[in-house]
């Protein structure tokens, strides 16, 4: 499967871009071609160090958009209407991955606060302005350090949602290949009004017990 | 330490009378006396059999919160400012556990959907109408039928929020009696707007995969 991971340049798209690579084709989208390039090559250097020669390419965000047969949106919360709506019709019928988290910081406001979009979650936010594709919201609450340390399982759940449940399940199935991972089935794209502002939680986490990277599990499931 | 369980007579405020009165003398509040009698024997009963001899007795709300070191507040969202706003005096200077969750179906709309107040959360709606108590934010994310299994331990954590340091742990000495579960410093009072909306999520959770009582945990902490 090609997995495309536009804004793969930045923390949490990188940190998908290496689990992904050893399983897919992956190709990472950024503003700029030279950027996605040398994360694609950063991404190929880490896991040649274990062995894995990875199938990594770096294009402009339109062009990797058209590449994908999953296409991860990994934008900045304030940058996602104005990045997606130039590829409303590259990605017309494709599965469209929303990992984005509504923060305050959008606003020049903490991180630990959402800051909601009209349409309740910025998935749903992206499933109005691309409304023939199939958006699937998933990966908010995994932490880009955990998944940057390869040497170890992420041990978290990932909530997923979706309106589409074949391509919730397409994502699932990939979630899971991340070792450590299970995906949660937590209904329609609606839930990732919850599932989004989880994030801001974990973030002060991060901060108040100066932790590497926290997550969640679901328990009595 | 006396704790006082207003609307103890609900699911949730039952299963944590059962669990409370194991080392605490417990003050079950209701709007009604006798509701509030029938709880506490029926408590009373169930941790008789357990070899336990429990100190539980059933008041009207205002008495019961009279009576109470640490007062939990174990309404429905829709009832919440009624039955406190009588109460202001009563609860000047005390901790009061903010355990409601401001679900949807305080309007006839699905218990699976937030509906937030105007304060951000419910813990901060009971802030704002009774400024001189300690109010922390606890208890949403436990399940009340994990709570009545007295014979395992509930597994979760219990995230704990507040503005008052030494309220804040009190409440989560407290949650952890309970065997199984871990407090988790969460912060400000107004972390409980990502805390309370968690609840309509496991609700949702427990509707769709036929779970007996979600909860959730932290990991990397």
């Amino acid at each position: 499967m090609k997995v495309a991971i536009l804004g793969g340049t930045g923390d949490q798209g990188f940190g998908l871009s290496l689990r992904f690579a050893k399983n897919h084709e992956v190709i990472i989208g950024s503003r700029k071609k030279e950027k996605a390039e040398d994360a694609a090559e950063k991404v190929r250097n880490i896991l040649k160090e274990k062995g894995i020669d990875a199938n990594v390419i770096g294009l402009e965000n339109k062009d990797a958009a058209k590449e994908g047969d999953v296409v991860i949106l990994s934008l900045p919360y304030e940058y996602t209407i104005s990045t997606i709506k130039e590829l409303k019709d590259v990605l017309d019928g494709k599965i469209v991955v929303s990992i984005g988290v509504p923060l305050a910081t959008a606003i020049g406001d903490k991180a630990t606060r959402p800051l909601l979009p009209p349409q309740g979650s910025v998935a749903e936010m992206v499933q109005e302005k691309l409304k023939n594709s199939k958006v699937v919201s998933a990966f908010q609450n995994i932490s880009s350090k955990a998944l940057e340390d390869l040497d170890n399982p992420v041990e978290c759940d990932v909530l997923v949602c979706g309106d589409d449940e074949e391509a919730k399940k397409v994502v699932m199935e990939l979630a899971e290949e991340i070792e450590g991972v299970r995906a949660i089935d937590c209904g329609e794209l609606e839930m990732s009004r919850i599932i989004e502002v989880i994030t801001p939680l974990l973030i002060k986490l991060n901060i108040k017990h100066k932790l590497k990277g926290a997550g969640i599990r679901i328990t009595g499931i």
